[in-house]
């Protein structure tokens, strides 16, 4: 049986890739590098093939994704010419997407009736296509922090608040609340308040259903949380870590507005002290130039004492494409989500810490630490 | 009781610094940053505390410690006034150094004779200091790749050559062999030939003594291994990985000779394909730029692909002080060897290979992994 | 005769190393490392000679300059045992310094009675020393963007408004208006307003005085208007340059407030455009990092587009002293104006942009094409 | 009347980059970027217009031209779908290569013979296009340093050794003086020994014939050159200066070779002494990276001494795909020969300096006053 992805942000440039990487991998056009997943060490974890995914979404954007794909063409995203042998594929996942609600939904009527209509097109798409389960993986633009809200700790609260006229939730806190409604694990690829609050931690729970996050691990943190240890281990002190990233496309774009930009530095800046055991000296930049379209280029600066106090300094420059970094992990953690709801697993599973910047439930911020975690949790799936 | 750590190489720039620093620690002038052992994983140890080692070792060089501590000074390695606070320690460590033996040194009435004279240094070294044990550590210039000989592959073989005129060992080797017939635990902090022979190995576990190596992992491959398994565990596929290395100071000088630089250049290239499991393109180059001193800058540029074949970069650069860096790892290895000698730990401690580019019985590369090894078997010392 | 160099910001860190380079250089202690005028090109320019410079000056801070050269001694920035062989020289330029205006001064009796007494401090110095001329240098910290006045506008208007209560000028202006009302040339040396007001300029003028700014080009702008000719004359876009500033210090922390920090940003900003003839993506961060000391990184990221919109980048790292950047090119200056006001030059010069960011009365920022006027003009000092 | 570009190594990625550039400039699917001589400072100065030239060429591969511009199309040097657009033109361009002469051509008929041949073929190309001028451009592998000869000396001693049986001259001269031979402006655009020979530039000055190299400037020598000068007007005292550049292509295939990688090294070499009057530590490094295919990568430190000897560094990546930075080049160099051609021009072109590393007749190696160099002989063209 399938088992359905259903993806809240379906047309941009992750989601894209995704659908893209998804077809090329299973028409044989491309090998599945970035795939943590297809490593030796998940062979025996009962993990739904990686052909036997079927995506669809929501989005509040109109260009298709076919059209989406191309332009991914155009910035070396995805190679010539891919998108076309798979436009088969995406012309398929084009159909499955749906409105989402944007971030000034109109919530005269209060938010829980739009909710009920994401779960309705999530149930539908499972129903219609016969799938095993779907799990919901949020890769919309980022948000600004949310407005905490009283109705946020407890389930019963929330769900009487959203019958009120009035905005409760974030966006992609509904997201999560109509995934989790609709029976679905529940994946925060990004740094958006999602669902991490009391009330939906209660729902996952009641519902028996597993989520994970947020904000995906693929660039300067990734290689922060493979440096920071190295430091700590040999009894190094790192004095300042100082970053600079600059980006372009939507992200960059949506990254560029300072509160949304607050929500990832806030995310990006989590590891570091968590991992050195105290705080250093040094900011986070986060810059959007255009020009470099959906590439990334991270600059970072970290000035160590050693021995006697000697002063000394590493700095690495990261230059990835963030949706072809960030894609496989969505395909890895659908297939764990999956395996995980199959197998009951309620609540947050912190062992997917290793995929994200800022891991629910789990103070471990360690990159290798964290992939152990991850190879022996896939240990006990089989 | 106090420990003796016998450098070979004690009026180098390494040697130097720990003197210096072991000095400092004591009189409670520096605090130990980048001393592993003095965590709270190596707590329970049992090992010898750092105000207990006591310092000796051969040169060939003359230059008086406290003279070269003085120009380590100048050179930024040793802050000021530190030298000049702890003269005393340098001096009383000055007078236990006695001449060790040149790479041409006359062999004429063979080399065994050589070996009692340097055994008995050190033998001669701990029962005047009434000390509990001697670890020997060699931190003496990197010699070239050794010319293979038929009486290193045992004991028997090697015992009679030495005893017939004409070079058998190379002078690490020699040293080796001596510290073992002196009965003592053997460090190779270098990548010259040392202990690494089968006649050596043998001779170790005869005489129930351990011994560790090889060449102290400080710079460009200390961070190459914790950043390899980041692409290994994200299933990134790295395609080449280059790096330049320039440094001055003795060390640089005694690489720019090719014979010799070529043992640094294996020993650094061995990690990468063990972690990554496949060969990749790429050189490595160690350059002497006089200019620089005691102080290292290596660059590394690795190219990889990601999901669908795109294709993305890491650069870093490391500025390090190289003597800052191997000091604190000296006094680690002689705490942690003394220990092992004292639990009675006979042959290879490959659970020192956290500290070795090229660790001696042990396939584990990856930074992390090694560190979780050295930790457990700590605890297992108390 | 001598000539006298009045420090604004006497006890700073450009400051303390002008005092103490100038007297290693007189005792033969070092060599000219630095200073542009000791060229070739300078030789028959009739420049007061290095070695008949007598220093003085205003702060408001009260670490004593042979004290201060003790601390920047220890970060790294004077050689070991400099500060100590002239502490002779340190004391007598001590003795030479007068308590300055902070920038909240009592302003309630006008700032006119404020700047005679600045005035007559240079004066003093001028006539008790018995020197030719006073050239006097603001290497105070930097100021916030002046807020608009319009008694700026005309040297009649400010007159009249400096006799009236309240702040008219920031603190940087008063000085400037002093040191002219005191016969001096002046040099801004930093972003401050100073000089740079039209009621000055006529000041200037009318006393027959030389001035020239503003904020000296020591780092990243140095290189960056090395760079982007190149970049110009091979008609290749540049399409973003980013930058990150890292410092310490007391500049750092200075620029620290934003206010300031916008005064340095704006300057730093102004030659791309001026090089390359159009805008450019990208923005320049100044972040204070108090462990680099008085040591600066300079992170500087340009995309371009090549023959047929090839994308390719160029990134650079500086690694520089900051303060030891400046010194030299405070004696340059110095010795550059005392010859101008020699020669009855008044107003603007504009000849000495090269020294400088945001060049007065210039519009030329390519660093070559600088110097070339430079060059130039000391030819005609003769 | 159109002009002729005959190129040696016509089938390249310089050269195919050439053809397909410049069709798709005349086509007007592409802008001049990199092309110096579009920019105003040429208006004036009776260049051959873009779309006026006409191309032609020898090589010993096979590889047609249409088909190695989709290998660049492939690897990113050729922006989809150009290639393809411009097909006509390339086949156009097809039909004018010829076979050229082999590193190990049969010399046993001389080989005045084979340079016959080659002058034959540029003739005929002339004449039947009815082409005003041709200029021949050496843009063929790079080859070793060639071994001295005595006809080198002189032109009647070459001209009766090259009827002799034997290797007298590699085959970039033969190129060259065939190319002089059939009347035409000669370039080199490599390290290769080409036209610097004695013999060579009396066949040149006899002739009436300009001619030009050596051995484009279009990376890391060229950023050298912009930012060496830097140092020395600011009296900085360059102490180190390594350089490693990385690159695959079938340049970097080539220069893997030891001796022809030497060429290039010599070549790059060259400018810093120039500059900074003395020579400086450091060396440079050329690795092949197959992986990398047509970009370079080029990293370079350089250490420095500011005022009282503080140690300072700057760094700078280049990331750059060669062809794309050269082919414009090309196009320039055939628009310039073309003029000077005309103009009567004999013998080296020094004001051609600015496109260099290894400038024939031409000691400055400034980036800036190259160029100033270039403008102001232009000026003299109208
Ligand atoms: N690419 C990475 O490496 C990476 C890593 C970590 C996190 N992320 C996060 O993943 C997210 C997606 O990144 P991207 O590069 O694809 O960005 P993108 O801008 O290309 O795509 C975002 C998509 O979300 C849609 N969207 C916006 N608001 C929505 C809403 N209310 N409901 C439904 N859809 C909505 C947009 O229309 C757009 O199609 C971002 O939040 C980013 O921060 C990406
Ligand atoms: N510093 C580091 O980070 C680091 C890391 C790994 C390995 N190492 C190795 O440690 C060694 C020492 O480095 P250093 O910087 O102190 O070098 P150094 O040149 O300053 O000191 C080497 C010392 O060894 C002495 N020596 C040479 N041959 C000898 C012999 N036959 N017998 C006895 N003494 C002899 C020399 O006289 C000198 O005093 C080198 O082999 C180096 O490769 C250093
Ligand atoms: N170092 C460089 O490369 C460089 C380059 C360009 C510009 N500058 C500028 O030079 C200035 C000095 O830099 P620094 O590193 O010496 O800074 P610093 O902080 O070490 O010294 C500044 C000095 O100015 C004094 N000061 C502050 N306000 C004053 C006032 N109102 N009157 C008199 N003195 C006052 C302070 O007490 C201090 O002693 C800064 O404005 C800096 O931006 C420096
Ligand atoms: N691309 C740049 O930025 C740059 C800069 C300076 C110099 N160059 C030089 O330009 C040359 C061409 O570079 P490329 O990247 O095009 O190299 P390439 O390897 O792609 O092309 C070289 C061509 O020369 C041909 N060739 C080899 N020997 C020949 C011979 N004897 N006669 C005729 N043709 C012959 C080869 O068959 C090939 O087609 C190289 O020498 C390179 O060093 C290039
Ligand atoms: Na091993
Ligand atoms: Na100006």
């Amino acid at each position: 049986m399938d088992v359905g992805v259903w993806l809240v942000g379906a047309r941009g440039s992750v989601a894209t890739t995704v659908v893209t990487g998804a077809a090329a991998l299973r028409a044989g056009l491309a090998t599945p590098i970035g795939c943590v997943t297809q490593g030796p060490d998940f062979a025996g974890a009962g993990l739904p093939p990686l052909d036997r995914l079927v995506f669809g979404g929501h989005d509040i954007a109109s260009t298709p994704l076919p059209k989406k794909a191309e332009e991914l063409s155009r910035a070396g995203v995805i190679p010539h010419p891919l998108a076309e042998l798979v436009r088969h594929d995406l012309e398929a996942a084009e159909a499955e997407i749906r409105p989402g609600i944007p971030a000034a939904a109109d919530t005269a009527h209060g938010q829980a009736a739009l909710a009920r209509g994401l779960a309705r097109d999530i149930t539908d798409f499972r129903e219609r296509l016969g799938l095993a389960r779907v799990v919901v993986v949020h890769v919309a633009s980022t948000e600004p922090p949310a407005t905490p809200h009283p109705a946020h700790q407890s389930l019963a609260a929330l769900t009487a608040a959203l019958e009120e006229p009035g905005e409760v939730l974030p966006p992609s806190s509904l997201y999560a609340y109509a995934a989790l409604g609709a029976g679905c694990a529940y994946v925060d690829f990004t740094p958006s308040t999602g669902v991490s609050l009391p009330a939906l931690d209660e729902l996952a729970r009641e519902r028996g259903l597993p989520y994970a996050g947020r904000d995906a691990k693929t660039g300067e943190t990734l290689v922060k949380t493979a440096l920071a240890p190295m430091f700590a281990d040999r009894a190094l002190a790192v004095r300042s870590w100082s970053g600079t990233n600059l980006l372009g496309g939507g992200d960059g774009a949506t990254l560029a507005d300072p509160a949304a930009g607050e929500s990832k530095r806030i995310s990006k800046e989590r590891s570091l002290p968590g991992i050195l055991g105290h705080p250093v000296e040094g900011r986070t930049h986060i810059d959007h130039v255009p020009h470099l379209g959906d590439w990334k280029t991270a600059w970072d600066h970290i000035t160590f004492e050693g021995f006697l106090g000697v002063r000394m300094s590493l700095q690495f420059t990261w230059q990835g494409c963030d949706s072809a970094l960030a894609a496989p992990l969505v395909l890895d953690l659908a297939r764990l989500m999956a395996r995980a709801h199959e197998r009951g697993h309620a609540g947050p599973v912190k062992e997917l810490g290793f995929f994200f910047k800022d891991p629910i439930a789990l103070d471990e911020h360690r990159l290798q630490s964290q992939y152990d975690l991850l190879r022996a949790w896939a240990g006990t799936l089989a």
